[in-house]
């Protein structure tokens, strides 16, 4: 189950995005550069340093001006949240085939759910997988807007 | 069931809320002031009057500087449209039990869901209503964690 972070809304979406970003560069690669965050997220590189010198200052990574980018321990526990709160977004989009980009939906939103809510919309996916039969019929209902079709 | 708006995505988070405001008070009451609106969203006047002429320019409202408002069928359209999607939100939240502030969740987020994600959320109480039992049995398996624990 998603974990709670103890510093859960200490970070801007905008710093949410980079650690996110760094979290997932550091799993792929040995080394993480400024450079890979600012053609990522398509952003000049002015703004990368001015929002990793935050990161740094709230003790997420480390990083020399220009230099290669370090998670701390602290940000490898936010990077992890911040990953699977993504994952989990889209799940339930796609669990419950909703007719939008998933992908763009989940960045969208995944700033503002509390984790309480995020915590539901794994378990409902969870309980969607354990029932089958049901997802079936609840994803029938979905599809035909039933509810709305009888008023 | 929610009706999708041709202009959707058209205003900003801050312009939906005035307008959200400014119809929950056309619903309420006879007339509405700048002052209303002031008061309700705790934003000073300056703000408050750049905003209405914003949504007056895009033929929301109509208003004269320090006088009443007044929505336009498309203001009128879109109020109401604004003032749904919040209560399906709440809805969901609410028939799911999430542990949060159920208003200030809704008011977090209303802005960045999908037209299809919403009727998702709102297909979703619509079919727990009907299925008393399972809704029970959600909760239950929500509250209980039982995916965790078996992990």
């Amino acid at each position: 189950m998603i974990k709670t972070l103890p510093n859960e809304g200490m970070l801007s979406p905008s710093l949410e995005d980079y650690l996110e970003e760094i979290y997932r560069f550091s799993i792929q690669q040995k080394t993480v550069r400024v450079t890979d965050i600012s053609h990522k997220l398509n952003v000049a590189m002015p703004s990368v340093t001015k929002a990793l010198s935050k990161l740094k200052a709230h003790k997420y990574i480390t990083y020399e001006r220009y230099g290669l980018i370090y998670l701390t321990e602290r940000g490898q526990e936010t990077g992890t949240y911040l990953v699977n709160r993504n994952q989990i977004i889209q799940d339930f989009l796609v669990f419950l085939k909703v007719d939008c980009n998933v992908a763009a939906e989940a960045e969208a939103i995944e700033h503002y759910l509390s984790v309480s809510t995020i915590e539901t919309f794994e378990r409902l996916v969870d309980f969607l997988k354990e029932n089958p039969e049901l997802h079936q019929k609840l994803l029938c209902y979905l599809r035909k807007g039933i509810s709305s079709e009888q008023e």
